[in-house]
Parts: structure tokens; C-alpha cells; sequence
């Protein structure tokens, strides 16, 4: 492929954007583009040319032509909470801004279904459907912050996917404007579909690289109405992990199989403070196991069949958390790992993921090569799914070590995972960060039929330029 | 597009696949020709021009290779029990039969993974996961013929898709043959995926149009231990589809919600034969509803809940099957409704689906339409997920009139299902005779859109020519 070339966004683009959205929508702000030249993804700052904000599907649909036409990179963002640069906007061009498509249109508790613009915050829509006895489960670690649309754009997971599924299983429909402005809803309001190709689900996972999501329809379920949550320490992190594949086999699905090694644990709970835990030295890892439903004899029953496994796997005394109270600070000290970690160092965090028995050989591999390239990890993450986070922590290692052998390191890494059954990223997503390591999990021609499905949505590749693929 | 060009097999191709595959995976005798020239389908019927049979993926990339390079059609069947008419090759070419590729590979009890090559029958995989503990719950009513290639080929379901989702749900990875011969694996074996395009999703409800199936990794789940079952008759259909959604609403997600007309029920037990029921003829509609899980207890209270909704849906008297034998009986004469309404009459079946509180105003619109129109229709389905079957029975209705108004009618079906939120198939997929439908529920630019993807996988347009798209 020859290197594509773009247009720059000039003093007339300026002023044609903002006779199309409206000054208020179109700022070149220093600060502005200082924000919006980031996302939660290491220190990595790229500025795009304009940041736009509209709030209509007509203005997004009138953005694409105008930028399709003139070859102008767009880079659309949520939230900008994503850990694999996918919202940065390496080729400069337009940062499209869907923040304030932040509208919740319909809670349909007849068809048990949800309408929302792409840009409303998940944890608000998750409180909203509550009120009606309804439940959307995907709640990845920064649900307080993170938009629906980014979820969208890596299928984003979360503690509950265990049990639930991620982002992917709730999405029925998508309202998308496609590069050249177009727009399309991709499938059909309904729980079954069998209707051509789904391009439902070949944009859920795309990254915003195939087209602008406006709209979505979510599938709802029925609110279970009781959890139980236990903390489980270990001796051993292997046995630990050992443990989750064991609770599957007894026949119990639980709504949240959580690991953290002790070090993820340590640093959250001084990072959150508040929380009154002792960790004791002697633990290696400890597993966070939710259950939840309808009828609380099953969930005692089903703790009690966890308990046995995991006092068969060594465990040390097991603590259930009782109050409500109990459960947030649990949680809270969970989704906090990793701004914990990753405010103690320069980092670099790997979104592993493996066939759930393969995590202890996946765990002992990723200290291994750790040990062979001078690196310490701090390992957490969704264990029931087999999706391990890996922290690297920078700490001592020299800049040229970080920057030359880290690479190879993490290579082998992902060449493990493969090995293991996995892949390179359960709910990160490839984005900037990842992308030159996908010849490690797909060979050429796999990645050629990628980059002309990319061609057929997008031919002059406007749209998230530089991600997924070098 | 302008017209594709294919070649004829000749006596040379055929003399060259008896090198390629070995003289008894090649066939042209007639009996064979007819046999696999038709499937479920009406009773259309289109002979391929020869029938192979390999059985590794390697005979299959070079079958591909080899079709790729002559542009000689290749149509991929697995049972042959479809019902859109998608395994005719109604091109002529090769008939790619994947009858021999009929192995389970690997029941994975520490992941809760099963490994198959696609000519499985359903049932043979359900039973053997069973031995294990697991459950693959995708049920087709063909279940005991159809195989799981082709349930991936329509993302099939079946009546537990309410509770459990459809095949597509339970696909982790696939390997396929592209139409140049080239294989590849779609995905990884892992619960999550977030790692570039979503190959695997694509290729799950494609019809056999983008590549060829040789190797199905699957999730499965613990089976449940305990399910109930029972039939409630009404005297209104329209009041049956309603209690139907009430159900949800009440927080209930039931196993199977299945709903029948008297005729199809009536037909089925005549059909059927050896089954002691007797229906009133005051009843218009019957629901099977079945609820499973681990815990009776919780199991009988569900039951308590489902009865008092339908009884507010003044449903008639409720019958429990408490046997294993009354349970294989009920859903005998679910499963035969089928084979039985189309033994009646010469008829045309489609596979309405919308969402699932729409389905009164759906049946009622059905019936309107077939008073317009002068056709009776005897409809059965997944209610529970808003999927009705709609069989046209032609009855006394004149040739022209079949011929002439029926497709009007069909129209009209098909435009009300896009209205009430839904699309013109569910689990039946597309194939030859619900094509030229497709503009009703997709503009040309989204069909050009699928045809774009479809010429990236296979630019010579070989792959089961003539399917999705006119």
C-alpha cells in the first residue's frame, strides 16, 4: 500500500466547519487540543488540527462528506478513557468529540430493550436502567468515566462479563454514519437475527475505524436481586488461579471471578485510603467472587461449593463481605488497581488473555520472561474470562533497557498467549499501542483481508488513521 | 456489477478433483445430483453439476484453490436441511458436501470447550457434551439432522435461544477455507476478543458465501441439573402472544417460550402419530414454556410466577408434564409442527421476526394480510424471542394467485416486520428465496456495503453464487 496523504486542516476548513456546526462545536483552544490529544494510554500526548463537537447524527453525517471530500483524518472520541491509544489522533485532522450525544432515548421495559447516544457515561446508564428493574451488565473497571460508544468501539468487558458477556452481547442495533457520510442502522431491534452479513458485529470491536456510531440499541435483562461477594487470599498466585478454573468445573458461574496479585491489592488500598484491610505478608494473590441472583439459599449454596473448592486450592481464611458497605469498598479497591499501579511508575499494561486453565501457565510465563528481560509485573485482572492485565512497572530499569528490551519481551509475552490458545487483547482493544504485534497472532494474508474490509468502509481511510494496523 | 462468467466442469475437471480428492470423494451420478440438489427448501431442486467429499482441510484449500483459479462455482452444504434454499447450487459447479468432516475432536472439560469439524449433527455433539457435565444449548427443530456448520452458516437457534442465545453466541473460533485456498483461524479460543476486526462474528450467519468451515472451536456451559414444562392453551391467540412479553416483564427468563396456533398443534399431533393429547376446540393458540436451572425449589416458583401471569392472560387449564416421557412427547409434536404443517399443502415458510412485545400486532398483521391477499397461514415459533414462522399453506389457492399476489404478500409481511422494530429472518438465514426481499430492509448503498465485503473474500464471486444478494 502507498502512504496515504492527507489534507491539513487550513484557516478556510475553520471556517467551513463552523458554518456546518456552529462556532460553539469547533475549537482549536491550546488547551483544548492539550486535552483532547490524550487518552488514558501511558503519557502519550498526539494534538489533532480542530476539535469538533456536534450533536446531531445531520452534523455528523455533513462532517464525514465534507472531510471524506477533502481528505481530512477523523479520530472520534468518547470518553477518552481508552488503554490502547485509540482515540489519539496521530494524523493530526479532526478530533470528533461525541460527548454531547449524552442522551438517554427510551428505556423499553416491554421488549426489555435501551436507545442511547453513544456518548452517555456507563455507570449513569446502568443506574438509570436499574430504576426500572433492568440490568446492563458490562462494567469495565472505569465505568464512572468511560462512554458507552468507546465500549462499543473494543467490545469492553468488565468484572461481570464472566457471567454476562461483554459489551458485544447487548448490542441488537447501531445507528452508523460511514465515512462518506451515509448513514445506516446495521441490523434489526431484535433478540435473533439471520439477515446478511452482521455488520452489527463487525463494528462493535472496529475502533472507530469503520464508521461513527450515533445510535445504539441494547439488549436489557431482568435485575438479579441479591450478590454475595467473598475476598479469597492465597499462599500462591498459580494456586489461585488454579482455583478459578476449579469453581467453573463444580458447575457454579459466578458473577465476577477477580485476581490481583498482592502488590495490585497493597497499592490500591493506600491509593484509595479509606479502606480498613490488612494484607497479610504471607499472601501471594487473593481472588475477588461475586454470585448474585434471585433466591439467596442458592447464592449460600453456591459459596459454599466456591469455599471448598478454594480451601482445596490452600487458600487462607476466606472474608465475606456482609454490607453494603463491605461490597463498595471491595469493588472500590478492585477498580482502583489500576490507577494504583499505574501511578507508582512508567508503565506499559498488556490486555492478555488465554483459555481460562492456561492462566497459571500464563501467570508463571509472564514472570519468566520478566526475569529474562529485567522487568517486574503486576499482574490483575478478569481470571474467569483468562484476561490477565499485565502492569510492566519502568521502576529502576534504565531508559535504553525500557526502550530496547521491553519490546522483546513483550513479544514473547504474546507469542505465550498464543500458545496458550489466546490473543493479544481480550477488551483493550489494538489501537496505537498494540498494533505492531498483530503479525504475532495473525499472518499476512489475515491481516490484508482486515485492512480491505477497512478499504470497502472507508477507501480514502479518513477514519481513525494509524490504528489497529502498522 | 456485470454479469460473473463461470466455467462448466468438464470431463477434465473431473478427472483432475479424482487426482485432487481420490475417485470415491467424486461424483456425477444422477441420484446423487438429485439428492444433493435439494434441501429443505419448498421443493426446489437444482443439480450441481459434480458432488464432492473430501475430508481434511487440506483437500478443501486445494478444492479452492483449484475452483479460485477456473472460476468453477463451489457450493458448501452440510445437511442439507435448510430452509432458505442456501445449499442449492443453483449455479451448477461443485457441490462441496462436508458430510466426512464428521469428528469431535475434543471435549475440553478444564476450559468448557468443545472442538468439532462441521458435518456434526447437532444432536450427537448435545448428547456427547452432555456425558460431560456441559451443555451446548442451540436447538434447531432439525436438531437431529441438520449439522453444526450449517447452524453456523445461519446462526441458528431454536427454541432455548430465549434464555441462551443462538449458535452465534457459543462460536469462539473458526477455521476456514478461503475461496483462494488460503486457511486461516478467525479468531482466538478465548472468552474475550477484542483483537482487530471480528473475523469470527463475520463469518457466522454468512451462508456459506465468504469461506469454508473445516473446524469449529465452541463454548459450552454446565449443563443444568433440572428444567419443568408446560403447555397453556388460550382462546386467544393475540392474548397468548401478549402473556408472552408479560412474562419477561415479571423477571422470569424461561428456557423455551414457544408458541403454536391449534392448527399447527393439531397437525403436528396427527402427524406425529402415538400422542395421548386432546386440544379443545375453543382454544386458538397453546404456549410450551419450559424453565431449567439447578434448584427445584426456585424452578417451582418460577412455574408459580409464569402461571399467574398467564392465567391474567386468561389462558385456559395449564397442563405440567412431570415425566420424562410427557416432557419427550410435548416437545415431539413442537418439534415436528414443521414437517407437519408442510406435509398439508404445497406452501411457502418465512421467518418473521420483530421485537418480542410486537408479536400480537405482528400475527394479527399476518392475518390481515393473508385476508387481502386470499391465503391462509398456520403460524408457530420462538415467541419468547419475537420470532414467528409464518407457513403460507397454499391450499385451494390458484396457481396465478400463488404465483402472482402471494410475493405482494409477502412484501407486506415483510414491511410490517421492519416496522415493529424487526427484519425478514431470524434463524433461517437468506439464501435463494428471501433475496430479492433484502431492499425492504436495507438500501441499496448498505447492500452494496455486504456485496463489497463479500468481493473481498472472494473476488471471483465463487463461493455459493447467487445467495443473500440478487
Amino acid at each position: 500500500m502507498t502512504e496515504l496523504s492527507y489534507n491539513s486542516v487550513t484557516s478556510i476548513t475553520l471556517a467551513e466547519l463552523e458554518e456546518m456546526l456552529g462556532s460553539d462545536a469547533v475549537t482549536v483552544d491550546k488547551e483544548q487540543l492539550d486535552k483532547y490529544g490524550q487518552d488514558e494510554t501511558e503519557d502519550l500526548c498526539y494534538h489533532p488540527e480542530v476539535v469538533v463537537k456536534p450533536y446531531n447524527v445531520e452534523q455528523v453525517s455533513e462532517l464525514m462528506k465534507y472531510c471524506h471530500h477533502h481528505r481530512i483524518p477523523v479520530t472520534t472520541r468518547g470518553a477518552g478513557t481508552g488503554l490502547s491509544g485509540g482515540a489519539l489522533p496521530i494524523k493530526g485532522g479532526v478530533l470528533l468529540s461525541m460527548e454531547k450525544f449524552n442522551r438517554i432515548l427510551d428505556i423499553d421495559t416491554r421488549n426489555l430493550q435501551g436507545t442511547v447516544e453513544p456518548g452517555v457515561i456507563n455507570y449513569i446508564f446502568q443506574e438509570e436502567v436499574k430504576k426500572h428493574g433492568l440490568f446492563y451488565p458490562p462494567d469495565p473497571a472505569s465505568w464512572g468515566s468511560c462512554s458507552l460508544g468507546g465500549n462499543i468501539a473494543h467490545s469492553s468487558g468488565g468484572p461481570k462479563a464472566v457471567k454476562y458477556g461483554t459489551t458485544r452481547d447487548y448490542v441488537l442495533n447501531l445507528e452508523v454514519v460511514l465515512a462518506n457520510g451515509e448513514i445506516i442502522w446495521t441490523g434489526a431491534d431484535t433478540l435473533k437475527y439471520s439477515t446478511g452479513y452482521n455488520l452489527t458485529h463487525l463494528f462493535v470491536g472496529s475502533e472507530g475505524t469503520l464508521g461513527v456510531v450515533t445510535k445504539i440499541v441494547f439488549k436489557l435483562i431482568p435485575l438479579p436481586k441479591h450478590d454475595l461477594l467473598m475476598l479469597v487470599p492465597f499462599h500462591s498466585a498459580e494456586k489461585a488461579c488454579e482455583a478459578v478454573g476449579a469453581v467453573f468445573k463444580a458447575g457454579i458461574t459466578p458473577s465476577a471471578m477477580e485476581f490481583m496479585e498482592r502488590d495490585a491489592i497493597a497499592w490500591s488500598i493506600k491509593y484509595a485510603g479509606e479502606v480498613n484491610f490488612t494484607i497479610k505478608p504471607e499472601w501471594e494473590a487473593l481472588l475477588l467472587v461475586e454470585v448474585d441472583g434471585n433466591n439467596m439459599d442458592v447464592l449460600y449454596a453456591d459459596c459454599e461449593v466456591i469455599s471448598n473448592v478454594m480451601q482445596q486450592h490452600e487458600c487462607d481464611e476466606i472474608l465475606f463481605a456482609d454490607t453494603a458497605d463491605q461490597k463498595a469498598a471491595l469493588w472500590k479497591i478492585r477498580r482502583k488497581v489500576g490507577e494504583a499501579v499505574k501511578s507508582n511508575s512508567v508503565y506499559k499494561e498488556e490486555d492478555t488473555v488465554v483459555k481460562r486453565a492456561e492462566l497459571p501457565k500464563l501467570l508463571r510465563g509472564v514472570k519468566e520472561i520478566g526475569k529474562k528481560y529485567g522487568f517486574n509485573s503486576v499482574c490483575y485482572g478478569h481470571a474467569g474470562d483468562g484476561n490477565l492485565h499485565v502492569n510492566i512497572i519502568k521502576g529502576n530499569m534504565s531508559d535504553n533497557d525500557w526502550n530496547m528490551k521491553l519490546p522483546k519481551g513483550i513479544t514473547e509475552i504474546f507469542q505465550l498467549c498464543k500458545e496458550l490458545g489466546g490473543t493479544i487483547s481480550g477488551e483493550h482493544g489494538i489501537g496505537l499501542v498494540q498494533k505492531k504485534y498483530m503479525p504475532i497472532v495473525f499472518p499476512k494474508h489475515q491481516l490484508d483481508l482486515m485492512k480491505n474490509i477497512k478499504k470497502v468502509f472507508d477507501p480514502h481511510m479518513i477514519l481513525n488513521p494509524g490504528k489497529i494496523f502498522e
